[in-house]
């Protein structure tokens, strides 16, 4: 099955080394969120695609982010020089960047660039940032509008969130390569990221809600709640701000429309639902998830008037 | 005496570091090359600016490039994953290159950029670029035209050089704080750096010579050969092209109509001279030469018609 996979930096990281596991790297491609993409420290950082990719590649942080192993130079010496640190990018790290950096400025795409980064960590699989032109989603809070990552990371997330705004996303596209793999997809999967700062850039790009209706694949979220909480914390600040209720329930709602069912850890009434113990803390339960994910797609096709 | 030297990276930021000792940070100025400068790993590289500012912060290396103790966490990253790294920065250069980077793509002057850099480096003398405009020293030999660095240091320089060119000169500008420093100093140095690709594109620039004609203050240089030869190698093979015999004696016509005098380890005639030992292997041997120039300087003022 050739699989197209809506990710975030976390879950949907996650999700997709199972499915990289189940499908190989030839019938995978993450679509990932570039929302959360920053200029810091001169670099082009995209933090999305970079942990999905770090993921696929076994090089992933113990943290959940960076790279296994990685060291602090660079960051030590800005902050020697009295340079702002609150992102700290460990040196390999800062390398993948920079070759997104060197290849941006050369007038490449963000999908080239970043392709350039899949290819050093020895990645197979397709990770393409959703869009080539900047998103940038700005998060308004306690009467401030902050960068995400800066919100985030600088700020530690001071709620509640009043205002989740993407900027650029209305002069923003999806690439041809993402709308390719959704079309061309046996299943698309809404993997379990943030629904409103992960997926949410994803699904608000123009043409892409009409590109999922139209893709002849079912259209299958994993739930990002588990055991009726979110994994990572503000996850829930977002969601509350949404309106979302921290439950699978919740998700037609966040995703109306666009949503063939749900894979969960916990009923669901109104959308063909398989339940599913959807925590991934191992490479064996990643797999397993993907492998659920994949077989409740495969029963949704196999049930569609049209597939006999 | 406040002191305006214009320079490359190796001789010119050790008479600037001898100069340092003598006169203080708060009457130094330097005015470095930026033809050398070059785009690599996504960052903006400025060889000469660099190199005089660690030279003046005591943190250059032993080889007389890059800092002292620095560290290869990202060049390895790169080379790792398959990227071209014939220039190799270590991490704390590099971090001095995301400063200057990040400020750029703010927007902010060359000068700004690198005054950042200087700052970072605990500098308090100014080192000036020579203009905000990209200036590119491209070299042609054996049938091809290189960028400098990847001629000096990809390609080894291959001679002979059968040309030299200042891309972008002809819509630079000196800045205005090099003008200014020229304008209000006691002395204008020209340091002992390659005549042709080191001082070459300072003094190509236009309104250069003009402002050099203009100063109050004498201009001397300080001849980069010691004992009738080059201490770096590429200056002969640029030498050679350029006619330029690597003698003191050949300095009046590398630098024509512009010198009031020459400081040399040989004999001079036609100029003004002092005879020093201008060899500058050390602090205390930088510190003498820096005297000797100044002196020079105030006797050559002192002799003027007008300075009664």
């Amino acid at each position: 099955m050739r699989v197209a996979l809506l990710s975030g930096g976390s879950g949907g990281a996650k999700l997709a080394r199972g499915l990289l596991e189940v499908v190989g790297p030839d019938r995978l491609t993450v679509v990932a969120n570039t929302g959360d993409d920053a200029e810091l420290h001169g670099v082009h950082v995209s933090p999305d695609p970079d942990l999905v990719t770090y993921r696929l590649a076994d090089t992933i942080d113990e943290r959940g982010y960076g790279i296994r192993g990685d060291t602090w130079e660079v960051m030590d010496a800005l902050e020697a020089a009295g340079r702002p640190v609150w992102f700290r990018l460990g040196d390999r790290d800062l390398a993948m960047c920079l070759i997104r950096t060197e290849l941006l400025a050369a007038g490449e795409r963000l999908t080239d660039a970043h392709a350039a980064v899949v290819r050093a960590a020895g990645v197979s699989a397709r990770v393409l940032p959703m869009s080539d032109a900047p998103v940038r989603t700005h998060v308004t809070a306690r009467g401030r509008t902050l960068p995400f990552q800066e919100f985030m990371v600088a700020e530690r997330a001071p709620g509640p969130v009043d205002r989740v705004e993407y900027t650029g996303i209305d002069q923003a596209r999806p690439t041809p390569e993402a709308l390719l793999a959704i079309a061309a997809a046996d299943v698309v999967v809404i993997g379990p990221s943030n629904p409103v700062v992960s997926i949410g850039p994803i699904l608000a790009l123009p043409g892409m809600r009409e590109a999922l209706a139209r893709a002849r694949a079912p259209v299958v979220a994993v739930s990002p709640f588990v055991g009726g909480r979110v994994l990572k914390g503000p996850t829930a600040l977002f969601c509350e701000h949404a309106g979302i209720p921290l439950e699978a329930a919740g998700l037609p709602d966040a995703y109306p429309g666009l949503l063939d069912g749900v894979v969960a850890d916990e009923p669901l009434s109104g959308l063909p639902a398989r339940m599913a113990d959807t925590l991934m803390s191992s490479l064996e339960r990643q797999r397993r998830v993907a492998t659920v994910t994949l077989d409740f797609a495969a029963s949704l096709t196999a049930a569609r008037p049209d597939s006999a």
